[in-house]
């Protein structure tokens, strides 16, 4: 465990070897600030209390995060620095609903479901929250368009259809459900929302 | 302006004439508690502001509806009662862009935009907020419904088709990027979303 008031252990270069004791640091005030996140909301999210469940000290996260919209949108970049590749299943049927069961899974998940909840409701009245938040989806999104464009080559798809509008149709049922209680979020609603988005884009739908 | 401490002006009967001093009283009250949940959110919602804006003695307020959640439940529940019919435009097509439109409309409203965005945040971390908001989506769903159902009458789509998930599938796009920042909430992405959603409903996505 850290002493605090030691010194600052982020370089001003910011070239850090990897896995050395910075990246160690992040690694565990990030972790304990989702678990934080998933236990007891944006609201109930203390940089102090963060700093003893990561064992680190207090000067330390203050120091590197500041506040906890500063620790939120650091643990948003790592989750989507950290998140999974996109599938290459051949079938954009396939790509889409392997992307709606990785969603579901992630919204369902006993952590991750609180984690995502309480960042998307604390994102609707904090600015840095909100943008972090876009670019965690901007990332993932992008990741998951290729499938969608792989399947355009391929000629499943018509030629000019929007990759990026394809993937958020496919998570949209899936976050719509989460957060106004409209049905279950079960694999039901996961495949039948990859569906959904595959014959709309078949259709045309998404061509821009 | 009621003097507080006045008696109870709710019948234990529940039976109040219709635009009598009970319903003004709640209508008065419901607007205030709208205007201070779009200006400040749900944290920033307090019953003795929402008393002094709708000129309410403080005392009839907290005895008819306790605590911010409740009044929140309220508001939902007339929101519900008040809310536009769905349209009859004769194809699926053009009253499923009626929805998407009415959607859009809510959804970028000055005042209604942020009043949602803010009663769904509360429901992340509220259950009886969160059952509210679920009715009162359930009654929204349920009457446009009514669209999905004379399609599939008018054999513009499967049987079988479930319509409540067809309305669903509508507003899901529209919430999804107001709540994830994920492009624009205009009325091209309204139009869009109307056109998925039958596309995938003609495909027979959604039978059940």
């Amino acid at each position: 465990m850290d002493a605090e008031g030691e010194p600052d252990d982020v370089p001003a270069t910011g070239m850090v070897r990897p896995g050395g004791r910075t990246a160690r640091v992040r690694d565990a005030v990030l972790r304990a600030a989702g678990d934080a996140l998933a236990e007891h909301g944006f609201g109930g999210l203390d940089l102090a209390d963060v700093a003893r469940r990561a064992e680190v000290g207090k000067t330390t996260v203050y120091r590197r995060w500041s506040t906890p919209a500063g620790l939120v949108a650091d643990l948003l970049a790592d989750m989507a620095e950290q998140s999974v590749p996109r599938t290459d299943l051949g079938s954009l049927d396939a790509d889409l609903a392997a992307n709606a069961r990785l969603v579901l899974r992630t919204l369902t998940d006993p952590r991750q479901g609180p984690l995502f909840t309480s960042v998307i409701a604390a994102a609707t009245c904090d600015v840095r929250t909100a943008e972090a938040l876009h670019r965690f989806y901007e990332v993932r999104v992008r990741e998951w368009a290729g499938c969608v464009d792989a399947a355009v080559a391929r000629g499943e798809l018509p030629a000019g259809t929007d990759a990026c509008e394809v993937v958020r149709a496919v998570s949209a049922p899936l976050y719509y459900r989460l957060l106004t209680g409209g049905g279950a979020l079960d694999a039901a609603a996961a495949d039948r929302a990859a569906a959904a988005a595959a014959a709309a884009a078949r259709a045309g739908v998404y061509v821009s």
